[in-house]
This record gives C-alpha cells, structure tokens and sequence, in this order.
C-alpha cells in the first residue's frame, strides 16, 4: 500500500456496512452447517447428556474459532472505522473485542483438543493445527504488547508512535494468519467428511469464500479513510 | 496501514533479502518432496514414456503453481523494491514476471485438469478449486488493467495516479489469494496422501509455512520505503 490513505478517494463507511453483512452471512450459514447438517450444537439438543458428550466439543470448534475469532476478531480491527464517539472509545471496544476473540479462540482450540482426547485422534499433525496455534500465540502476545503500549501502564508518547505502524502491519498479518487457517480447516473437514457437490459442500465452500470477502473487506476498511 | 510509509523506520532491502532466501527455500523443499517423495517429476524420469505419463501431470501442477505462480509473482510485486536501475525498469520487470507468473499458472491449472480427465477425478468441487480458479481470474484481470493502463496504450496521467492505490491493494488481495489457495491445496493432498508425521508430512507442512512466511515477507517490502 504505497501509495497514502487519501488517494483512495473512497470512505471506508461503506466496506464496514458490507463486512457486517457479511458476519451476518457466515454466522448464518455456519449455523445451517452446524444445527441442521452435523449433530446439531449442545445447547440445541433434546437429550441432555448430549451437551456434555464429545460431538458437542467437535461442534464447538469451528463455531468458536469462526464466530469469537475470525469475525469478533475483524470487528475489533473495524472498530475504529465503525464506533461513533471519541477515538479512546473507539480504543477501548477495539481492545475488549480482541480480548473476547483470543478468548473464545483459547476455548475453541481447548475444545478441540479435548474433541481429540475423548476420540483417540492425535493431535498438532496438520498444518491447519500449525498455522493455528501460531495464530492464536502471535495474537495473545500481540494483544498483550499493545496493551502495555497503549492501555496500562503506556509506553511513552514518542515509543507508542513509532511501534503504530508495527502495531497495525502485524495486526492484519496475523488476522491474515487466522483467515487462511479458518480456509485449511474447511477444506480439511470437507476431504474428512467425504463431502462432494451436495448442499453440505456448497455450505461448507460459500462459507469459506464468504469469510475470505470478510478478511478483503476488514483489511480494505484498514486503508480507507473514516470520512 | 493508517500510517505513512516513511513511519516504519526501516529499509525493505534486508526482507527482500530474506524474502530471496526463502524462494530458495521453498523451491528446494518442493523438490525434495516431488522428486524424492513423490513420484518424480517427467525430465528425472529414466523411463521415457513417463515424460507424457498421467502422473507427470499430476506432479506440474504444485511445481508450476508454487514456483511458477506464487513465487514468481512474489517477485514481480517486490521488483520496485529489489531491481536497481530507473522506474521504467523496474516496471518492466514487473508487469514482465506477472505474466510469467499467469502463464505459469494457467499451464498449471491445465495440468491438474488433465490429471484429474485422464484418472476420472471430477474437477471445481472444492474449496481449494473455487478459490484457485476466482484467484487466477482476478490475476489476470489485473494483469491486463494495469498493462492497458501503465504500458501501452496508457492511461491519461490523472487517472494513472487515482488507480494505482487500488492497483497495489487488489494486488496484495490477489497474491493474499494466491498464498491461501496454495495452503489449502497443500493440505488436501496432505490429507488425501494420509501423511502423519512421517518425513513427507513435515516437508509439506514446512513448505506451507514457509509460503506464508515467503508472503508476509513480500507484504512488509510493499509498504517499507526503499532506503
């Protein structure tokens, strides 16, 4: 990106209105695949040893780390293109929601290595599960550096603006990072799942092109400028 | 990337260096994997009749769209940043290997469709194939903007200045794609080789690391300055 913000000529308005359609689509989608395709989502079930059985910790992975991580994750990078108010308001939703989506990403890798553990199924072999907990490290340690950055205690006036455009440069790299891992994961759960041109394979593959328009769109919004 | 590019305070020189290294890197991997792990590419081959064999097919298509496509193209983007002489060379070099790139791909689209005719395997059902073709598309889409808008016959000057913004961010979201569709690709034949942390399992997940360190890389040196 060479060139600098104001020659895009665009506000970034309309690509947060379209990137919040878009969460609206995936988290739709990815409900159907869940509820109505696979064994349906602990809370949804009628038998209530279901919500604790194994199944449930299979289901919770992809819904934690596509919802909490991936699309929590693009809004808190929006957020500063999206929230009305002042800029430290604007500051404190961007960080609570990066906190909210390491989180439920913690909990989403916690329950598939549980998923692994109660099946017999190994774990860290793939390279979905490498570019995984590569993501989720580099995000924990980039939302704890800018928290002692910018937050509490602050670093100095001077060391916050020339550690800015780190901050951001890594900050979509590794929103990059969890994007392509959501997309390794869908096609490695569509090869395991045998699926092949039936609707659960159209839901499986619209979800993935629908959260790489999401990434484009959350990383356009980042150029653009607010008005 | 809010911030301007003379904000980083760093040279791109020592990652287009390192950026090298790893073309090197992943190169020699994939070969090691082809050649030795696989079944050998159609110029090793000491039976003759391999050289037009199915799996030689088989075995172009990550070779030409790794190296050929990703690779290449990964190069043509850093060419501003890594080619001494004037702009207009540069540019030459540029616009240059983005075809060699997009030929490279298309023959290795070609290859993995002759494959798959001459074993029965159906084609554009996965994910990784939808996001391959909606790739290659949008490349040469771009390739043929800007060449009808900076080589010949050329746009007026205004509009030159007013594109190319969006010419350089498309470009990283295409090569974004590009790196992604390489990922998942790498992980469907993971899976349906069945590797599990033999040798052949690490090469290919240490080729797709590497890829995604190869396109971090080429990122960083689009927005550090020259010197």
């Amino acid at each position: 990106m060479a060139p600098r913000k104001s020659s895009y000529q665009v506000s970034a308005t309309p690509v947060t209105i379209f990137a919040h359609l878009l969460v609206v689509a995936v988290t739709v989608l990815l409900l159907v695949w869940l509820v109505d395709k696979r064994e349906g989502l602990a809370f949804k079930s009628d038998n209530q040893l279901k919500i604790f059985n194994v199944r449930s910790f299979k289901q919770l992975h992809p819904l934690l780390m596509i919802i909490g991580f991936v699309l929590i994750g693009g809004e808190a990078v929006m957020a500063y293109k999206t929230i009305p108010g002042t800029r430290r308001a604007q500051k404190t939703v961007h960080w609570l929601l990066h906190l909210i989506a390491l989180l439920a990403g913690v909990i989403g890798i916690y329950a598939v290595f549980k998923f692994h553990h109660e099946s017999g199924i190994p774990n860290m072999y793939t390279l979905h599960s490498w570019l995984g907990m590569i993501t989720i490290c580099l995000y924990g340690l980039q939302w704890l550096l800018a928290f002692f950055s910018y937050v509490f205690p602050g670093a100095e006036i001077s060391a916050r603006g020339s550690f800015l455009p780190w901050h951001s440069f890594f900050g979509l790299v590794i929103f990059f990072l969890a994007i392509c891992t959501a997309e390794t994961g869908l096609v490695q759960k569509f090869i395991f799942l045998g699926l092949f041109r039936d609707q659960e394979a159209l839901i499986v593959n619209f979800t993935g092109l629908l959260i790489l328009l999401f990434g484009i769109s959350v990383g356009l919004t980042v150029v653009l400028p607010t008005t």
